[in-house]
């Protein structure tokens, strides 16, 4: 039995999340139902974390055990095939047997892309989460620099968390304005549920002067949800690469 | 009757393309449908032209008469409840009576993206072309500024089109590659049917070294459709803007 590290790109609005559920078809099963033809064995995967329902990834990273003789960077071509078009395997390579997708992640970096117009935009609707009024990217840009570093989260987190610890790490949150599309991209060592989304929401709360920086600080001391901004839409969320 | 210059966006995906047509459901029906539905009579639109099934368009213009009373820039707000959310009214104005989309239009251009990749990847597939090798950027420029300038462009038309004349002139082609994706922009007078994407379809060739600039000088002159490159997919082409 081999170990393979793979980079998986999805989008996932036609899913319930990554990881199996009842409610719906999830990215995991997709995945493993197509290695299982493969392969003709059952395989389970892992991956760096889940994703929630709606949210895309670039570079998603899952590991799973397999013995074969196809060479590792061949398995994308013979999985892809096998695979919707919403979902793909980009590369894969041989790991050792411990390492782990999950556990041996050292940052993540994700991407949320806002636009904005007065009217809703059909082209960017799919991706990108609409707002009418231009925020102040300064006051943005203040409000992320209070965020960087290591501290509790739990008033950037949701309920309904399976997490046991709460202090996560951002080493950088950049955010760039290109014409009428603004990029937020945050990596850190990993995320509480819905926390990128919670931070983007608080980001635009804050831009649109709804919440000040200093305000902001303060709720994140208070370990409390409701002093936060809002959850922005899946959609717009993408997992754009995990660092080993 | 006040005359009014919508631009307008959408996604082709989900259309027969803009014309009505009796093998599916056109743009121009469904914006024609909601103008009635908003002003209770029938009133028929004029595009600056046709965009094929499946062809996107970020700015597409269209000119329509009506008596209202609701003012110009509002029409975008009172039209876009009433539309689905791939198309839209981005930005209406009052014009004279004497205007056309059609005919008055300067200059039009066109946007093809594609991206390059060993495998398919999902989040690009539904806006751009995938290839899976890198072509020669530089010899796609070359072979651009062989099309650049007022020609007979025959060659690059597929059949059935209803065009009665056949020059048009090209104002610039410009190539850029941003990491893994490639974008061209056309900028014409006007275009003959396909001709954007049998132009694109023509300069990979090149640049995969399968035709040369010389060869697409001399297939210009032939207006031989079989002498230039293939037709790419529509869903990677987006009608940008439109000027008059």
């Amino acid at each position: 039995m081999k170990r393979y590290l793979s980079t998986i790109q999805y989008v996932g609005k036609n899913y319930c999340g990554f990881q199996m559920q009842e409610n719906g078809i999830s990215i995991q099963e997709v995945i493993e139902n197509s290695l299982e033809k493969l392969f003709n064995k059952h395989i389970e995967i892992f991956a760096s974390g889940r994703t929630d329902a709606g949210v895309n990834a670039l570079g998603q990273t899952i590991h799973f055990d397999v013995d074969t003789t196809i060479p590792a960077e061949k398995i994308p071509l013979a999985i892809n095939p096998l695979l919707p078009v919403d979902i793909k395997f980009v590369s894969t390579k041989e790991v050792s047997k411990n390492f782990n997708a999950r556990f041996d992640v050292k940052k993540k970096t994700y991407l949320y892309d806002i636009y904005i117009s007065p009217v809703e935009l059909p082209v960017y609707e799919l991706f990108a989460y609409h707002q009418k009024k231009q925020p102040d990217i300064s006051l943005m840009k203040q409000c992320a620099s209070v965020l960087v570093g290591k501290h509790d989260f739990r008033a950037f987190m949701s309920a309904g968390a399976q997490s046991k610890t709460f202090e996560r790490t951002i080493f950088k949150i950049s955010i760039k304005q290109s014409k009428n599309l603004i990029s937020i991209e945050v990596c850190g060592n990993g995320f509480l549920y819905n926390m990128v989304r919670i931070i983007v929401g608080t980001l635009l709360e804050v831009g649109y002067r709804k919440k000040t920086s200093e305000q902001i600080s303060l709720a994140l001391k208070s370990l409390n949800r409701s002093k936060t901004g809002y959850l922005v839409p899946a959609k717009a969320l993408f997992l754009k690469n995990v660092k080993y």
